[in-house]
């Protein structure tokens, strides 16, 4: 990984942006702030380790929001239609192939309920004109042969796309790196500024670095930078997910499976070297990052319901992150409402989906048929709702 | 861990005996042997690394096996017999402390039909005027506050005892560098002899050994050591077992706690430093060591059902090791037939009970009334039925 853990040079303590963060939102930030021709430092105790370290990394708006919660929705697809060209280029810059796949999703039903409640999803994609097929259940253990027999029937979203994110943010580490953009590994503990705009960042090692914009991107941790006002600091809270990495066959799954298993909601995500990725729980338990017993006996009973075969596969990694939650579900992008200060959080379970929008709509050149969305996410909504 | 990888200089290229397999058998037998004054090699690829790294460490003959096995039963109380002084000298002479604890096991019932054959084992224990308690639900719940509300009764075998094998395995390593006994990680690929008395092994690395006695203590791998006539080498199948470690807080669990949940026997065993073992599948696999989804699922699913409590949690550890199974279920340890070469080996799940018998039996002056119990375990009963 290119991090230098050395404290900054005195020729680097300043750039035109710093980057408080090193998840998948603040290094796609930064890269597409170096592509811009600005200079860039980023800084994280340990970039990449974040949520996106525990994220599946489905692209897949509609099946992940709920359908009632259409500007997420409309959120979603919009980077949903950045991500092919944002892998490509990536993966020509870094060398790393990312493993963009975009095969959709299959959601399946178990009961005659969980059938309807898809059914009506079916419905809400075809009245935006978004393609959906709904499948019986033999329809869909066709496309999927490893699915339980008792599956009744289901939906298959073609449009869902997914990539690893292990490897996008170890792509945008070495795209920085070959950029020259420095990744700090420290932590910033407080803002440069004199009582008005925001000048840049101190560290805990004891390092400033000045910069004409700081970008906040900590993710479930931008909640608790010192020094500023509570009515700034974005309201996010950790919501921990837990997920299982197994070794499988390629060709184990084709593509994304989901369903809703004893009330909460499954899946189970192909890699392209037959890794399958069981998704995840969500969980207010604070700051806490455990691995825990009964996190893991969640996983496998469900995702054992909707492919019992992979009962048989090795368990590679355990891994538990916290997602950045808002109170209204939508991310925290654009003017925190301090000069100087952007913020970039509250992605929640769309950090992945959501980065190359969010790096657009923060680090340059936006397509203006974006302001309406940008406008859903600005951090002054709850700036004023504090007032 | 004290374990040397340089090939054998040429002053310790011959000993009194060579053990071959560095797991909790074979450095038993060295640690003894050693004690008794004789010079000691060992050769190991991976010392401590074998089936005692995913064993649960529980002291528990009665538990353990069949009631109805009770040639096992007797060289298992015998063995259990010898722990207490084994554990004591074993730790004052390494400085390790192995986490001998005897609080005994809680064997609980949820059904009718458990509890009347929990009733026929205390019924042969009390024929054997064997220490055991017949206990309600709610004295089980008393001993154990942490067992699920469903137990209908138990009982209570205070003779059991357990240990944590891995401190175990550390500890005897120690104390053999201590006492400048060379444990060579390297792999022993034949033995030595012409036509004759074996006089030795060769290893992997080149490297000769020469020796007096060679002590065959290779665990599930003891039977393809090539050279050796098929009716000297012991029928040792591998028998997997998976094992999953918690961290618990001290007073989790006071003892070990079993029962029989879905048909399989789930056990839950608590260290000091309050971490609590959950185990263990038997799985007849090959030689297969790879971590499973569907071997996790029902050790989190059985562990859940006597103590709900355990899915809060974290997950510390997951193993696989591989238990040396023999068609009768009693240990291979003895003379080989082949002259100037021993067997220790076929421990089964029993090897961390039997290791301090064991060592009595193989590496010097056993106990006189020992005699009937290692007819039991001669490895000429297979070679017999082999010719």
């Amino acid at each position: 990984m290119q991090v230098s853990n050395a404290p900054p040079a005195d020729a680097a303590r300043h750039a035109d942006m710093v980057v408080v963060g090193g998840g998948i939102i603040g290094l796609s930030i930064a890269w597409r702030a170096a592509r811009h021709g600005r200079s860039v430092i980023v800084v994280d105790p340990a970039p990449g380790s974040g949520a996106s370290h525990a994220a599946a990394g489905m692209l897949a708006p509609v099946s992940e929001v709920a359908y009632t919660e259409e500007p997420l929705l409309r959120l979603g697809l919009a980077s949903l239609s950045r991500w092919p060209a944002f892998a490509a280029e990536l993966s020509a810059e870094s060398g790393v192939d990312v493993d963009h796949r975009g095969e959709g999703t299959l959601d399946v039903a178990f009961g005659a309920d969980d059938l309807a409640a898809l059914s009506e999803v079916a419905d809400f994609l075809e009245k935006l004109s978004l393609p959906v097929q709904r499948l019986t259940g033999r329809e869909c253990r066709r496309a999927e042969p490893m699915l339980a027999p008792s599956v009744r029937g289901g939906i298959l979203v073609a449009g869902d796309a997914w990539v690893d994110p292990r490897r996008v943010t170890a792509a945008l580490l070495a795209a920085l790196a070959r950029r020259g953009v420095p990744v700090f590994a420290d932590r910033v503990t407080g803002l440069l500024s004199a009582d008005g705009p925001v000048r840049g960042v101190r560290c805990a090692s004891g390092a400033a670095i000045g910069a004409g914009l700081v970008v906040l991107a900590a993710g479930a941790w931008s909640g608790s930078l010192p020094g500023l006002p509570p009515e700034v600091l974005p309201p996010v809270r950790p919501v921990k997910g837990q997920i299982m990495r197994l070794r499988g066959a390629p060709g184990f799954l084709g593509r994304c499976v989901r369903g809703v298993v004893h009330g909460s909601r499954a899946y189970l995500v192909p890699r392209g070297d037959g890794e399958i990725v069981l998704g995840a729980t969500q969980e207010e338990m604070g700051f806490d990052t455990r691995v825990t017993a009964g996190a893991l006996w969640e996983l496998l009973r469900d995702a054992r319901e909707l492919v019992p075969g992979i009962t048989e596969l090795e368990v590679v990694d355990l891994a538990a992150g916290l997602r950045p939650g808002t109170p209204d579900n939508l991310p925290v992008i654009g003017p925190s409402g301090v000069d100087g200060l952007v913020l970039a959080t509250g992605h929640h379970r769309g950090g992945v989906l959501l980065c190359p929008l969010t790096a657009e709509l923060v680090a340059g050149d936006p397509d203006p048929g974006l302001v309406p969305l940008a406008a859903l996410c600005s951090p002054l909504r709850f700036t004023e709702a504090h007032r």
